[in-house]
């Protein structure tokens, strides 16, 4: 059976500070920099969620991108659109949030949430510069 | 022997509707929504073809990118730029054109045509917000 | 008082065929090529909807883009998106659908619906390689 | 002598608050939605720079678009870059950080020290679906 | 009668040497930096051309954009790209080739070759960074 | 451990000509076409640089892409940057400047200057129609 991965891109814009409340505030200035900022900065940020599987014989879709969609929005971006993600997140609390920790904890929120859908790679772009991938291993 | 994956993006121009004839009326719209469409609808497409290979010691190429335009244009792109994937493009008749039956039929074209260069990656965009890949399995 | 411009981008998709029905076939063939293929082809357009005043004392705003957004959608996009320009747009009737044609159309339809927000400009991409601008006269 | 235009673009991220501290809590949800999130929310903004005038004739330049780029680095984009539009930037203070109010404070600061250039245009694109110009007057 | 400006984008890449041989190798390289590298650079250039009128009333069209496309092709494309400002383009013999010497040089060849079409601008971009435009005066 | 591939994306431009020293010129002309013009072409190059691992638990990065970001301009942008890869590269010399030989060499000097960080991809766009791809194997 062939193997198509689709994906569905979905854009959001949260404000962060990268820090680490367990350092020092010199510790923080030193690893983080301007990302340490404590009046927080932001971004707008591109989520790409790629789903991988067969293409179903009646459909023709490995998975509906239109309920994709919908779930991507009401189980993540809904939750950090417009947000911090420092103060605002549940699932981001006492995590510093760099990129990284921001695509593993998505990972973890629509992993279950797509299913019976097979996530297999997450993207974040966090500026034109630079992105984050993440398959879930 | 390094292998390098060299791509040629191209695009096109169709007009689709997401149908599956062997359903209901009802059955189509309550799947497909307004991709159902009886009057059609279309999209840009952009094209992404890679070729995986060790650089040639006498030319520096994997494969002449030029010669992939070229092939790719008369076996793919004459096919269906312009067109309507359900009634104008022979190897897509009987198939229901979702982006995942297009990548496939797709491979199905350009892996011989594009050989000894070895086809490892196709690429559809469909709109800016959803693409799909297909590796041939 | 400064007068600032801001613009909304909103997209969509739709099928189209260039096409004058006061004259044959083989002159329609002569003067639109590919594009007049009768069984359709389309596009993912882009609409950049542009607005201009002097911002508002208490908001800041000269307009709040999200109602932007909102008319735009509720009297433009709603109509064309995942529709036939030709046979489904009731503004469209009788108008062969030329990108300089729809944005014509276009801004009849949005002047009024965003006042008293004074739309200056329209611009819709067609494809990357193409664009319109129409700024009402 | 033929007038051109040349413009400079550049890049920074910083989080904002619309909010005006004249009206209550309630007229600010009423008024500003999601971006009135008292825990700042952020963006990447994209800034374009334009100047016009002759090409000198020695240089063939209307100005050097390098020295362009580290007189807006130096007076605004350091200002600005990793900071907080509402708490930590001096000449925003007092305002309601709209992209219209940014854009005219960012005139403000601009158009004096790229003198004896001509600053005829800024651009600021605040995401990917909205953007403010303005021209000085 | 409706004034719509339709653009064709355009792409080509060019190798360059910002250098005026009237001035010693140590002024231009004081003027020009890193540009004024006498083994040459190159850029990935994109040129839209711009064409202002009221649509035919047969055609629907400004100007057909397949025309502008071939005529840009001919008259500057195809004498510009993969080639070098410096020593291989006609027209700019003698000529310093920055951006604002190329998009005037380029009018001149461009608006009598496009006649019966107005040009009214051209826009060069020569990074992703910057940008130049013109309007014929 | 959760891996996570971070990318930074810088960018450059730099002429070139494709050319194989040991060939007879008018093999060249036939092998390379207009990409062999003697008075050489250019691009602006975009180069994406990827490390997997996983984050730190200290800082949450798997690697600091500023100081990715230094290492890179220090030990490759800085030399290929408004240069001749064919003349003015050391670690081109003797070598065809293809984008596939480019990004061989490229990861020769960036993948041991980057450790202990583990590079595992590099992506170079050489126009927005192309761009290979290596792994380092």
């Amino acid at each position: 059976m062939p193997q198509v991965t689709v994906t569905r891109r979905l854009t959001f814009n949260a404000a962060h500070r990268v820090h680490n409340p367990a350092l020092s505030d010199a510790e923080n200035t030193r690893l983080f920099g301007k990302c340490n900022n404590p009046n927080w900065h932001g971004h707008n940020y591109s989520l790409e969620v790629s789903i991988t599987g067969d293409p179903d014989p009646v459909t023709g879709y490995v998975i509906d991108l239109g309920e994709v969609k919908r779930i991507v929005e009401r189980e993540y971006v809904s939750i950090v659109d417009h947000k911090n993600f420092n103060l605002d997140v549940p699932f981001m609390q006492g995590t510093n949030p760099t990129t990284e920790n921001i695509i593993i904890a998505c990972w973890r929120v629509l992993e279950p949430a797509l299913r019976p859908g097979r996530l297999t790679r997450l993207r974040i772009w966090e500026t034109e510069n630079n992105y984050v991938e993440y398959e879930g291993r």
